[in-house]
């Protein structure tokens, strides 16, 4: 080849190579964006981090200078180190429990593995491998059949699991007994001091509770339901002229959605509600607090959730009614909407400051006379069908007759959607009366 | 004390005794009833722990009884049947998910982790544990914080685990670089022995894909939406007179709460898809088969969930409209339910059989034609609100006078639930119209 033939294969691979470089370089500038905030919108996670460092640099710094653990030497600081990565959860509810199962399933393999090595001993040479063997492939098949069943899936996923490797670990390892022992003392010591380690930083330095999680998730979710059922509402009924500038705009939508995320928290609550019940007294939390009451209000929320996306479909129909049947029922609709998240706002103040509201049983009656009031503004509603030629009743016959006049359509048709609102709507409060019902229930436990 | 002094304390802690034995023996029973009641349902969870069981066996024997792995006595055994007990998943692509993850964390860690070893040798016998120390802060805490990343937890998250583990290992080891080159290479060829036999098992014996999973879940989700619809319209609809066995009655209720199923499915759907993305081809599906369009699927179905949702508490209105008016909507409203369910059940079967559908656009034309004919049905039933004395209509109007003079309550709250109840109706055919252009939009790919 000749260097002028070669100029431009090579400005080709200079070429792809750049190209390489600089996306390479815009998905790790993405990549530390993304990071970047979320660090800022939740240092917490930052902190999480680095208690995991700390945990781990104080775990070998132990094992590295102390007096006491020099006799281990390196395999047992690298099972305490492992402990520690391994059991560090994002809660401390999740760490606890990660660490009951491993203790109680190393304890229950451990003490099975050993008395089947007894009998294997004692069975014969011959006999040993083969007790050995089927005991490891039935313990194992029947403790990885167990993780499917519901309750084992909750609550002991892992503790299945560490009881498998450890019972195929004592069987397969071919220690004798008195071998297996000092072993496991060794090993047993390390594990505790990692787990110690572990639990002391992760409850004593900013610690993150399942249960205050769940809880906030609780009372958040609420007032997310809340302001979404106000701007669903207030778009719906807002009058034609209003302009908003786009930055209000994005705001709005925003509080619009978040009926979505009440209706997508459902696996988070769960996962929360299974750590939490591992926790000790902990805030204003005790041991056995109802977390099961939780998982209640919070179907109850995602039930009016669903009704306020079906609501949503309302805004985006074509169909509009006539202008002078949207006002019959635009201020009693708001009305029994701002009664209706004013139940839902005092709901997420009494869950959030866990205290018996005195003015519930006030709100819930204002909300309950509304929905009346709405029933009876439909209720005047079908005289407006009648064409004017064949009305009877005295009074705004002008306004209705021009209202029925300015119609091209059918009537009925015509005022569907806004019917079908107001009939979510009255729904909706009937909902949020299953979410007061739930909230209750957790203020008598 | 006196022996008969004693009898009456011992017999307390004998009853105490059998109480115990017999709670114990009533949670063993239900546990083992649920374990059979599983079994029974799907067999493949059984295969599925027998296969964990062979792994292990096939992996400890060939370190019992292979001339080949004679050298690397116990230890190397442990760290196989580790890796086997910590990667078997509940299906092949979270399996595959965590070998790739774990290998290549475990290279990318040691890389780093043999570098800082080197950095840190060369620079002086008192600043080696710092650098050592601070690099295992710096890295854990970054790594465990990018495990909060949205990105990396859907699909690094046991990868960022692994990485910790690994260079933390590494750093604290102590081991010089020599040593730790050996110690890697016989830890690395038990780890691959241990995934090898883990894949091929899992690969080659009943395959639960995950791909294959989502794919079911889906149609099986669609079916059990248009069940759903079909059982609400009906019991809607139903004649008063008409009564069914209790039997049927279960078995009525269960099809009813169907869309249930379907509103709770999105954590399955997303942990399955990403699973999926990790699948080799198998059956239908090729690597890189759109999974995400599943998804979408997954939630327009959702959509129409919700909807349906909303219209099962119409069926629970104590407001009953008039039996006329009913019936004057009656026949349409089944009729388009009718339709809406066979379009539901027609993309199940497309998606269910992977081919295009010749029949959708009939079927979805026809359910269109319903939606028309339910409105103009709607459109007449206006006239109904009008007194008798008003009415100018000819035609019908004994029927008319009779539905009028009937009600004692004001005509539209009457109608109201009814009205709402087929208002939902159209709108679940316009969702069930999302649900069609996501699976063509899944046929076009």
């Amino acid at each position: 080849l000749k260097p002028t033939e070669c100029r431009p294969a090579l400005s080709k691979i200079w070429l792809w190579l750049k190209g390489l470089l600089g996306g390479l370089i815009v998905v790790v500038r993405r990549f530390l964006e993304t990071a970047w905030s979320i660090a800022v919108a939740e240092p917490r996670k930052v902190v999480h981090g680095l208690k995991l460092g700390l945990a781990i640099s104080l775990v070998s710094l132990l094992y590295y200078i102390g007096p006491l653990f020099k006799g281990f030497g390196g395999n047992a600081s690298l099972w305490a180190v492992m402990t520690v990565v391994v059991i560090y959860e994002s809660n401390v509810g999740a760490t606890l429990c990660k660490c009951i199962n491993r203790t109680a399933a190393t304890f229950l393999a451990g003490g099975l593995g050993l008395g089947i090595h007894w009998v294997a001993d004692h069975a014969g040479e011959k006999a040993e491998p083969v007790i050995l063997g089927i005991s490891v492939f039935l313990f194992a098949s029947a403790a990885t059949f167990s993780r499917f069943m519901p309750m084992v899936k909750a609550r002991f996923d892992y503790g299945a699991m560490i009881f498998v490797l450890t019972f195929s670990l004592i069987s397969v390892s071919g220690y004798r007994e008195e071998m297996l022992l000092k072993f496991a003392g060794s090993r047993l010591s390390s594990i505790a001091t990692g787990v110690s380690i572990c639990i002391l930083i992760i409850v004593l330095i900013c610690p993150i509770w399942a249960g205050s999680e769940l809880h906030r998730l609780i009372h958040q979710n609420m007032e997310k339901l809340a302001d979404s059922l106000d701007a669903c509402v207030a778009e719906y009924f807002k009058e034609d002229g209003k302009t908003t500038d786009s930055k209000e705009d994005q705001d709005y939508n925003k509080k619009m959605q978040g009926y979505k995320c009440v209706l997508n928290s459902k696996a988070a609550e769960e996962s929360l509600a299974n750590s939490a019940r591992w926790e000790p007294s902990h805030g204003m939390f005790n041991f056995g607090h109802p977390w099961k009451q939780y998982l209640k209000i919070g179907a109850s929320m995602r039930n009016c959730a669903c009704c306020i996306e079906t609501l949503t479909s309302c805004l985006s129909s074509e169909i509009q009614a006539p202008t002078c049947i949207r006002n019959h029922v635009r201020d009693v609709s708001i009305r029994l909407c701002s009664h209706s998240t004013s139940v839902l706002k005092e709901l997420a103040t009494t869950i959030k400051t866990m205290t018996k509201s005195s003015t519930i049983d006030i709100l819930v009656a204002e909300m309950n006379f509304a929905v009346q009031e709405l029933q009876n503004a439909l209720n005047s509603l079908p005289s407006q069908f009648i064409p004017p030629e064949l009305m009877t009743v005295e009074g705004s016959a002008d306004a209705k007759g021009e209202c029925a006049t300015e119609s091209g359509m059918p009537p009925l048709l015509e005022v569907l959607p806004l019917v079908t609102a107001v009939s979510l709507l009255i729904e909706i409060a009937v909902r949020i009366g299953g979410v007061v019902d739930a909230v209750e229930d957790l203020a008598s436990l």
